[in-house]
């Protein structure tokens, strides 16, 4: 295969950006052969600026059963996920999922079940993961270069929301129409790099979520949450959506040293020989490691979307490994619904979670919504806006 | 009163540095008459550089009875600063103890009850309170600079301890011997100003101890802790001793910005108006509260121990405030035994904390320390090498 027709599904913010850079063919193989949306307006906007070349539905099984794609990108709201992919992909179609993967581990767990039965090349738009700065950290810990991890503690408090962002749409922040808060919203590539960079997931969290904190919403817009590794580590995740100026600062601590992302800049604190070696051999009173402070330069683009994008093209033209793969979503998400889970059951969780406790109390919350649409009758148009 | 005597109760590291400065007459008003140590090589050390004008007790009892001294600082091991302070304070002696204020809150409450009981003067060596950083926090968030505070994260991972420091004792880091590990031992000061900065104690804390962490040692070694507020704030306290190089970094977010502390020096993230301002008036979507990056200056000496010192002599003299009255020693360990607590019971603790179910928790593992000596056998002289 040469050329890798593509439709994109849901024509909102995050899918008008995908077709930008793919009319303009910065996508190389990658031809955005059509839309689909509900919106008169946004079916007008690919006309104009598209041209009638993008074929345009307004049914998203239309286009699948179209034959004028090979593969899909999927930009709806969060809880259509799972269930379009799984169309998409058994109809042999490839797909490209926006994050989060879902709402809940269970349905994403189908969904990659169903990517697996298909062999079809299944990503998820994990763009940060081009991010130079995240990619380097993973490249110092799977190298060895910091040795073994101990300790992460990330604060990312910097997704300020007022009370206006959310009176924007009568779904946001509510069970019924977003499935979470600054979880499934705000923070899902920070899930995802949280577990990606140090190549550990969590074996338990203990978590703290706040609800409507300073806020009029359902949803959680603060949390504080302790993990455990099965190595022995520990982790803490800070997050808020109420927070003004908010921090973004991610700190690995490991057996060579010390990595410190803030303010866009990394420094390695590396020891000189490993702390576990220093505490074997020393034999004073209150000496320790010498350690250098470097700053690490990391060079290259960081080209997002469109590296993803570019990527899973090339993954399904040309066999290119995936940096993001589709089933990898269940990752971020398992942490996050592990997050809630703990709270809501005020204990430890641990992982894999329980998939039908953690979608009975999801349920609950759902159906308590004060949402003015509930999810049943959410359509594509709610796209527009969503980040 | 015009000069306060002074006795110095042990003559390890901390006795011998006040012996210093009070020899040199740095303390208005403070005048070391009298030492107490057990050590023949400590007596000596006396006799050389006090002279003989500052007379040497080998009891402590002897000491409280000569007549020689009006006031005492107690520098032995943690669980003889309640029972000598109580001693000292019903002899109607002035009194100054080292920190931590005791092992376990129920002794240091009797200890407060003896204070007020004897309206003698009684501080405690929080020196950490005199250091200009931690003052002028205090100062932004009592002033209402900052705001209402909503979140803490102090990230306190710098006592790195080999296992040789560890072995250098048999008391050390053991129950019996110690009472605890990094809380108790290096902490004590972190503690007390994770309250003293922002006036507020936690309502419940849930906290997560390592024991004998990368070490071969009883005690715990790293801690994470979650703590809640009365009015919703948040905080983290992470500590660690077998970490390098390790952290020292203190984040305050509060109503008006958010204050940073970290490598000795402050930053204030100022918001022209409140969090809260912004969010009732603000109509957009994405937009968040002007805030000025402003780096604090903190001007003045850290006089450490011998400002605590002189303002517990000034309060003795001329009924100076004391900057850290000893009532205050069991706020910081209210907190430190309340994540022991948590941990042992895998539970929330609620404070005031149960201290009867604290003692016997630590009862338990006194009766089952392998520590070379138990703390019955415990003489002044374990004292030298203590921080």
């Amino acid at each position: 295969m040469t050329k890798v027709r593509i439709g994109l599904v849901g024509l909102g913010n995050m899918g008008t950006g995908h077709a930008k850079y793919l009319i303009d063919k910065e996508v190389p193989n990658g031809e955005l052969a059509a839309i689909c949306d509900l919106r008169e307006d946004r079916l007008a906007w690919a006309a104009e600026h598209l041209g009638d070349n993008v074929k345009r539905f307004t049914s998203y099984e239309a286009l699948l059963d179209s034959g004028d794609v090979d593969a899909v990108i999927i930009n709806t709201p969060h809880y259509f996920h799972p269930e379009q992919a799984i169309q998409a992909l058994r109809k042999g179609l490839h797909v490209l999922i926006e994050k989060p993967a879902g709402v809940y581990t269970k349905q994403v767990r189908e969904m990659n079940e169903a990517a697996k039965e298909s062999g079809r090349v299944f990503g998820i738009m994990y763009n940060q993961r081009t991010n130079p700065l995240y990619a380097k950290l993973r490249d110092l810990i799977e190298s060895g270069e910091l040795g073994e991890v101990r300790r992460t503690n990330w604060i990312i408090t910097d997704w300020y929301r007022s009370q206006s962002y959310y009176d924007s749409g009568g779904w946001r922040a509510t069970w019924a129409g977003e499935g979470g808060g600054v979880l499934i919203n705000q923070d899902p590539h920070q899930l995802d790099l949280w577990q990606w960079t140090i190549g550990m997931m969590p074996t338990r969290i203990r978590a703290f979520c706040s609800f409507g904190k300073h806020r009029n919403i359902e949803v959680e817009n603060e949390v504080t949450a302790y993990a455990e590794y099965e190595n022995g580590a520990t982790g803490v995740f800070v997050t808020s959506t109420c927070e003004a100026p908010g921090t973004n600062r991610f700190e690995v601590a490991g057996d060579r040293g010390k990595v410190v992302i803030e303010d866009g800049a990394m420094t390695f604190h590396r020891l000189r020989v490993s702390e576990s070696e220093f505490n074997r051999t020393f034999k004073g009173g209150f000496g320790q490691p010498e350690c250098w402070k470097i700053p690490i330069a990391t060079p290259g683009d960081s080209p997002q979307h469109k590296g993803i994008t570019a990527n899973w093209v090339s993954a399904i033209a040309n066999g290119t490994p995936l940096l993001a793969p589709g089933e990898e979503g269940i990752k971020g998400l398992m942490i996050s619904n592990a997050m809630l889970l703990s709270t809501w059951t005020d204990n430890w969780v641990d992982l894999p979670i329980d998939e039908e406790l953690f979608l009975s109390k999801l349920q609950e919350r759902i159906d308590a919504s004060s949402t003015e649409k509930k999810s049943g009758e959410y359509k594509t148009l709610e796209v527009g806006g969503t980040h």
